[in-house]
């Protein structure tokens, strides 16, 4: 049975769920940057999933790019499947713009991370559910 | 009409073409490292693809890493698009293993890189694209 890494969980809110994979948000304000984790047990890079899911995670990747570039007014979307420290398949998506924390490097092992306050939070997981639509199902 | 940034035609050598997207070898022999280009003017973003060519990459992510995994024992497969650099829209698939020259940190803005020798770039090409089989064209 597919579980969440406990580390994912504990950096990140999970806000949604599109039909293969949970929508987190990582909490750190410094960056609108979201994780998708495709809720199949035991796989840990992309070519181990079956094709039909391949597919369905690429439409969820594009879309919700499309939904964060245009709502977070974004430069440039980083997509990556990492998973050096953290295995589990799970697919980084993170909006960028020039001056940001780390422009124009990666994101990926800089710390610390700025977390949100209880209102940014709101805000943030409201408009971005708003925007994606009935393709990504809220979670409680 | 498409045209390889020189930025990426410099860093890299073109080994090869999928259906979509040129493939290059990153001039760097501290990691095996491909990049995709789809062939696709004016693109810097996967959802500005159309759903056909975005299914299409997916299959060429999905091949190649899994080829990568097996000929050169990865110990975990890096995928991304990012281009906060060179804008126009390529992927990144790079092996890493641990005690690699950034493990487990990200690739990308670790610098100097490592050309290969002639003999390591022939090796390479000539061992990547026989696994590769018949959907990825060797170019001359």
């Amino acid at each position: 049975m597919f579980q969440l890494d406990p580390r994912l969980a504990s950096d990140c809110v999970q806000i949604g769920r599109f039909p293969l994979s949970l929508l987190l948000l990582m909490n750190d304000s410094r960056f609108p940057w979201c994780i998708l984790v495709p809720e199949r047990e035991g796989v840990s890079e992309i070519f181990q999933l079956p094709e039909p899911d391949r597919v369905q995670l690429m439409g969820e990747i594009s879309h919700l790019s499309e939904v964060m570039h245009q709502v977070f007014g974004a430069h440039k979307i980083n997509v990556a499947s990492l998973g050096n420290v953290i295995p589990p398949l799970h697919v980084h998506v993170v909006v960028r713009k020039p001056g940001d924390a780390t422009w124009p490097g990666p994101v990926w092992g800089s710390f610390p991370p700025v977390p949100y306050t209880p209102d940014q939070l709101e805000t943030t997981r409201h408009d971005l559910l708003s925007a994606l639509g009935e393709r990504a199902r809220p979670t409680p």
